[in-house]
C-alpha cells in the first residue's frame, strides 16, 4: 500500500493542471467586451508580461552565478550533486507558476468587468475561475516538482536499504527549497516595489495634486498601477505560497525520518497535499452566489468553498494518518486539525481588525476626524494590538501540535506533528489561493470598468467585488504570514536535524548548545530580530523612492502633453513611460534586500557558527512575523477606513478627514504591499540559504 | 582590603547626595527673574508636584496590595522575609529620586531663563547644574539603598560561612529590583501618558487649528505641556535609569557567586559604581563654555563633561579589577571598557539618525516636500534602519565582553564579564543622566521665555540651549535603551542562577531546556516578541484618547472664554483644567500597560515553567529594545526634520511641507517620549516580575 500511495502526488499534480487548464479555457470562451476594454486590458497584460521578462532576465543573472557557486561547493564536497539542479527547477517552476497565474489574471480582469455587465453572479464565478487557475497551477507545479525529484532520487538511491535511501532523499530535497525561496523573493520584492511605486506614485499625483479619480484615463501612471496589481499581488502571491507550500512538505519529510516514520512518515505529508487538491477542486464547486447578493453574502460563498475543502481534508487525514502511521500516532491527526484551525483563526482575526464592519477600523476611520496624526498613530496602534491574537492562537497551535503528538516524551515527534500542522494549514492551498487571487482580478475589473466608462450599475457590481476583494487580500496576506511562520519554524527544526546529519556523516563530534542565554545564540537572535527592520526599511525606501520618480513623470506628462488633464480627445498619456519606470526601479532596487536575505545567514554562520546561525533563524522569525502582522494589519485597517470614508461617512469624499484616510492609505500601502509580504520570505529565504550551506558553515565556522 | 573597599559604596553615596545639595543651594540662589517668569514656574511647579502627589498616592494603592501579596508568598514560604520590606525601599527611594530631580528641574528652568538674559555660558551652568542634582540624587539613592540593605543582611547572616552569606544576600538583593521597576513603570508609563497627551493635545488644537505659536500664553494646555516636561521626561527619566543602575549592579553581584569570585565579586560593582560618582562629579567641573558658543561648542562642552568622567572610569577600573579579582582576571577590565565604548557608541549612532546636519534627517525633511504621508514613511524608514548599527554594536560588545572574560572555557564567567561591561556602561550615570536632565530644563526655559515675553536675544540662547537639549534628550534616550538591554541581559542570566538555586534549596532535580527549538521556549519568545507591540499599542491609544480631551477642552475654552483667543487683556485661560484632565488620564490609562506587565510572567511561568519564562524575558528584549529604538530615533528624526524646516528650509513655517512635517512630530511625540521608553521598563521589569515569582513557579508550573 505504501509503494502505491507515492502515486498520488503526481496524480494530484497533474488533476491540479488539467483542471486548471480547463478552467482556463472554460474563462477565455467568454468575451473581454468592447474594443475599449480589449485594449486597455491589453495594456495592462501587455506591461505585466514585459515586466516579468525583465524580472525573470535580472534574475536569471542571479540564478547562474548561485549556480556555478552552488557547482562549486559541490565540487569541494559540501553539497549533494543534484542541489544546483533541484535550485534551478524550483526556481523556474515556481517563475512559471507565477507566470501562468499572472497571465491567467490579466485574461481574466477584462472578462469579469464584461460579466458584470449582465451579472453579478457570472461575474464573481469568472473572477473565481481566475483566481483558481492561480492556485491549482501553484499547488500542481510544486506538487509536479517535489514528485519528479523523488521519484528520480528513489531510481538513483535504489540500492540502498529504505532509511538511509529515505534520508539522503529528504535531506537532499530539503536544499530545493532555496530556488523557490530566492524567485520569491524577487517576485515578491520586486513586484511590490513595482505595484506600490506606481500606486503611490498615481495617487500622489492624480488624487492629491490634480484632484482626478482613481483609475482615471487621464493619468498616465494608471496602467502602471493595474499592471503593478498583477506582478505584486499575483505573481508575488503566487510565489511566496509556492515557497510556503513546497518548504513545509520537504521540512516535514526531513523531520520524519528523524521521528523514525521512514517511508511512512514521507508518505503522509505528500498524500495530503495530493487529497488537498482535489478537495479545493470540490471546494471550488461551491463558490456560487444570486444575483442580488450583498458583501456578506459574496464573502459568504467564498468561505463555503474553503470551508468545504477544509472539511473534506479534516476527513481524510485521519483515514491517511490512521493507515499510514497506525493507532498509536493518531495525535499526528489532531496535529493536522490543529494547523488548519489555525489558519481560518488567522484569517478571522485578520478580518476583525482590517474590516471597516468592526471596531479596531471605525476607530481608524473616526481619527482621521482629527487629522493626519491621529490616523497614523491609531492605525499603528489597530496594527501592533492585532499581533496579540494572532501570537496566540500560533503559539497555541505550536504548543498544541507538539504536546498532542507526544513531543514531552519524544521531542523528534512533536517536531513532525509541528511539521504535519504546518502541512494541515496548507493542504487546501488550491483554494485559500484562488480566494487570495481573486482580490487583484477584482480590483483589475474595477479599474477596467473606469477607464472605459462602464455604467453606474456595471461600476456598482464591480465596486462590490473590489470591495469583497480586499477583504480576501487582506486574510490572503494573514494567511501567507501564519504559514510562513509554521513553514519557517518546520524549516529551523529540520535545519537543526540536517547539521547533525552532516556532523555524523563527517565524523566531527558536534555538540550544538542551543541555549538561548548562550551568547552565541543570543547575538544570533539580536541580530536576526533586527533583519526584518532593515529589510523594510530598504523595501520601503524603494518604494517611496520609485513613488518619487512616478511623480516627476507624471507632473511632466501633464505639463508637457496639450489638453491631457483637461480630457481633450486626442490628447493620449504616455503610458508606457510610467510602465517602463517602475519596472527600471523595481529591478534596481530589489537588489540590496535580497543581498542582505542571502548573506545574513552565511556571514553569521561563519562568525558565530550553527549556534549563531539557529539564534538568527529564530531573532527573524520572531520580529519577523510581528512586523508583517502589524504592517499587513495596520495597512488593511487604513485602506478599509478610507473606504469606509468614501462611502459617505464621517463627512465622506473631499473631507478633511478624507483626505487623512487618504495619507493612512498611503502609508499603509508599502506595508501590507510591500514590506509586509516580503517578510514571509525573508524568514523562510533565510532558512532555506541556511540548509544549503549547512555542511560548509560546520566546516569553516571560526567560533 | 576587600572588607574596607565595601565602605567606598556609602561613601560615594553620600557623596553624591551632598554634592547634589551643595549644587540645589547653588542654584536656588540665583534669581528666578521677574514676576511673571516666577508665577509662570510656579504654577508649572504646582502642576507638576500636584501630578506626581496624586500619581505617587495612586501607585501607593499598588504597592501596599503588592506587599501585601509578597508577604502571603513569605507566608507560604515562598520568599525571603526581607523582599516585601525591600520591594517597599526600592519604590520609595525611586519615587523620592524623581520627584527631587523633578523639584529641582522646576526650579531651574525660570533661572535658566533669568541667566540667559545676561550671558548664555551662565544659562548652561545653571540648567546643567540642575539636570546634575537630578543625576547626582538618582545614583546617591541607589547606592544608599544597595549599601543599606547590604549591611543589614550582611549584619543578619553574620554567622554563614562567607560563601553562603554572600550568596544569601546577593539573592535576595536581587529581588530588590521589582520595587524601583514598578515605581520605573508607573512613572515612565503615567508621566508618558501625561506629556505627550498634553503636548498633542496642545498642539493639535493650538498651532494646527487656532495657528498660535508653541508656548503661546493663550492656549490653555500649555502650562499642562510644560508640566508634563518635567513629569515624563525628568521623573520618568530617572526612575526609568535608577532601575537600570540598580537592576545592573545586583545582577552583576548574583553572577559573581555563580563565577566564583564570592565577596570580590559583589566588591567590583559596588566599587566601580563609587568611583563613578567621584569621576562624574569632576566631570560636571568641565562642563562651560564662551559666550559666543555656537551649538556645536555648547554640545561639545557637554561631552567633555562625559568624557573625562569616562576616561577616570576607564583609568581606575583597571586597578579595582586587578586588585579585586587578580592578574588573571584581567579580561573583566576589557569587558568593563566595551561597556563604556557600546554606550558612547550608541550615543554617536542616535546623534546621527535624529540629527538635522546628517544625511538621515535631511531625507525625512526632504521628504515632507512630497506630503504627509511620505513624510510618515521616510520617518518610520530611518527609525528601522537605525536598529542596524544599535544592535550590532550591542552584540558585539556583549560578545566581546563574555569572549574576552573566558566565557568559551568557563560560561559563568562570561556572564559575570556581561555584567559588568552593563556596570562599566552605567557607572557615570551621575553625569550621563545629567546632561539627559537638561534637555526638559531648557525645553521648560524656552517655554518660560515664550510665555514671558523676552526679547529675541534671550529666546536665542534659550533656542539654542533648548536645540542641545533635544540633541541630548536623543541620545539619552538611546542611552536608556542600550542601557536596559544590558540590564535585562543580566538580569536573565541571574534568574537561570536564581532558578538552578531555588531548585537546589527545595531538592527538586531541575533540569532546563532552554533551547530554542524547545516549544514551551519558543512558545515563550514569541509571547515575548509580542508583549512590545501589545504594550505600544496600549500606550499609544492612550495618548490618542487624553489627545482628545485636551483638543475638547481647548476649543470649549476658546469658544466659552471670551477674548481670550483675540489675547485682549483681562481673558486668562484655565490651566488648571487642562492639568486636571492630563492626571487624570494619565493615572486611569497606566493600569492596563502595568496589568499586562506584571501578569504575563506569572501567566506564562504558570503554563510553560521556568522554560517558558526565560524564553518570554529573551522574546520581550529582542522585539522591545528593537521597537524602542526605532520610535526613539524615528521620534527624534521627525521632531528635527521640523525644526530644520522651521528653521527656513524647504519652504520654512507655514508651508506645506511644514505642515506635513508637523504631522510627522506628531506621530514621533507618542513614539518617542511615551512608547519607546515604556519598553525600557516593560524589559526590566518583566525579569524583575519572574525573578520574585521564581520559587513560586518553581513549584507550582502546569507543564
Amino acid at each position: 500500500m505504501t509503494s502505491s500511495l507515492i502515486y498520488l502526488a503526481p496524480i494530484g499534480s497533474l488533476i491540479a493542471l488539467f483542471y486548471a487548464a480547463y478552467l482556463t479555457i472554460v474563462v477565455k470562451r467568454s468575451s473581454e467586451g468592447t474594443d475599449v476594454m480589449k485594449s486597455i486590458a491589453a495594456a495592462i497584460r501587455e506591461g505585466a508580461r514585459a515586466y516579468l521578462r525583465r524580472q525573470y532576465q535580472a534574475v536569471a543573472i542571479f540564478f547562474v552565478s548561485m549556480f556555478v557557486l552552488l557547482y562549486i561547493l559541490v565540487f569541494l564536497g559540501y553539497i549533494n550533486v543534484f542541489v544546483p539542479w533541484a535550485f534551478i527547477s524550483g526556481g523556474a517552476f515556481s517563475a512559471l507558476a507565477g507566470f501562468i497565474g499572472m497571465t491567467m489574471a490579466t485574461h481574466t480582469s477584462a472578462r469579469t468587468t464584461n460579466e458584470a455587465r449582465t451579472s453579478l453572479n457570472a461575474a464573481l464565478r469568472v473572477a473565481f475561475a481566475g483566481g483558481s487557475v492561480m492556485g491549482l497551477t501553484v499547488v500542481g507545479l510544486g506538487l509536479l516538482d517535489l514528485s519528479i525529484w523523488y521519484f528520480l532520487l528513489d531510481w538513483v538511491y535504489r540500492d540502498l536499504a529504505e532509511v538511509a535511501r529515505i534520508q539522503i532523499i529528504t535531506s537532499t530535497m530539503l536544499n530545493f527549497g532555496m530556488g523557490a525561496s530566492a524567485m520569491a523573493l524577487f517576485a515578491r520584492v520586486g513586484g511590490g516595489i513595482y505595484t506600490k511605486g506606481a500606486d503611490v506614485g498615481a495617487d500622489l499625483v492624480g488624487k492629491v495634486e490634480a484632484g482626478i479619480p482613481e483609475d482615471d484615463p487621464r493619468n498616465p501612471a494608471v496602467i502602471a498601477d493595474n499592471v503593478g496589481d498583477n506582478v505584486g499581488d499575483i505573481a508575488g502571491l503566487g510565489a511566496d505560497l509556492y515557497e510556503s507550500y513546497v518548504g513545509s512538505i520537504v521540512a516535514t519529510c526531513a523531520l520524519a525520518v528523524a521521528a523514525g516514520f521512514g517511508a511512512r512518515g514521507v508518505l503522509v505529508p505528500l498524500t495530503m497535499a495530493a487529497v488537498g487538491v482535489i478537495a479545493s477542486i470540490i471546494g471550488m464547486g461551491f463558490v456560487r452566489t444570486g444575483e442580488k447578493a450583498d458583501q456578506g453574502e459574496l464573502l459568504k460563498a467564498l468561505r463555503r468553498g474553503v470551508l468545504v475543502a477544509g472539511g473534506i481534508i479534516a476527513i481524510v487525514s485521519w483515514i491517511v494518518i490512521v493507515s499510514l502511521l497506525g493507532w498509536e500516532n493518531f495525535g499526528m491527526y489532531f496535529a493536522v486539525l490543529f494547523g488548519l484551525i489555525a489558519g481560518i483563526g488567522i484569517g478571522f482575526s485578520t478580518e476583525y481588525y482590517t474590516s471597516s464592519q468592526y471596531k479596531a477600523t471605525k476607530d481608524v476611520a473616526n481619527s482621521a476626524l482629527t487629522g493626519h496624526a491621529t490616523t497614523i498613530i491609531q492605525g499603528l496602534a489597530v496594527g501592533m494590538y492585532s499581533i496579540a491574537p494572532f501570537t496566540i492562537i500560533i503559539v497555541v497551535a505550536i504548543l498544541a501540535a507538539f504536546f498532542v503528538t507526544g513531543g514531552l516524551t519524544s521531542f523528534n515527534l512533536g517536531l513532525y506533528g509541528v511539521g504535519l500542522a504546518a502541512v494541515g494549514m496548507l493542504s487546501t492551498l488550491g483554494i485559500t489561493l484562488a480566494t487570495d487571487a481573486y482580490g487583484p482580478i477584482a480590483d483589475n475589473a474595477g479599474g477596467i470598468a473606469e477607464m472605459s466608462h462602464q455604467s453606474p450599475e456595471v461600476r456598482q457590481r464591480t465596486d462590490a467585488l473590489d470591495s469583497l476583494g480586499n477583504t480576501t487580500a487582506a486574510t490572503g496576506k494573514g494567511f501567507c504570514i501564519g504559514s510562513a511562520a509554521f513553514t519557517a519554524l518546520a524549516l529551523i527544526a529540520a535545519y537543526r536535524e540536517q547539521v547533525f546529519l552532516i556532523a555524523d556523516d563527517l565524523g566531527i563530534p558536534l555538540v550544538l548548545d542551543l541555549s538561548i542565554i548562550n551568547p552565541k545564540v543570543l547575538g544570533g537572535l539580536m541580530i536576526g530580530a533586527m533583519l526584518p527592520f532593515l529589510f523594510s526599511s530598504l523595501t520601503m525606501n524603494a518604494v517611496g523612492r520609485t513613488a518619487q520618480s512616478v511623480v516627476m513623470e507624471v507632473r511632466r506628462q501633464f505639463r508637457e502633453i496639450a489638453g491631457l488633464l483637461e480630457g481633450k480627445t486626442g490628447a493620449k498619456a504616455d503610458y508606457a513611460q510610467c510602465v517602463d519606470i517602475c519596472a527600471k526601479a523595481a529591478l534596481k532596487e530589489m537588489v540590496a534586500p535580497a543581498a542582505v536575505a542571502i548573506c545574513s545567514p552565511i556571514v553569521i554562520g561563519l562568525l558565530l557558527g550553527v549556534e549563531g546561525v539557529m539564534g538568527l533563524l529564530t531573532g527573524s522569525l520572531l520580529s519577523g512575523f510581528t512586523l508583517a502582522v502589524m504592517m499587513a494589519n495596520a495597512g488593511g485597517s487604513w485602506d478599509n477606513a478610507k473606504k469606509y470614508i468614501e462611502e459617505g461617512n464621517l463627512g465622506g469624499k473631499g473631507s478633511d478627514a478624507h483626505k487623512a484616510a487618504v495619507t493612512g492609505d498611503t502609508v499603509g500601502d508599502p506595508f501590507k504591499d510591500t514590506c509586509g509580504p516580503s517578510l514571509d520570505i525573508l524568514i523562510k529565504l533565510i532558512s532555506m540559504v541556511s540548509l544549503v550551506f549547512a555542511s560548509f558553515i560546520v566546516q569553516n565556522a571560526l567560533f
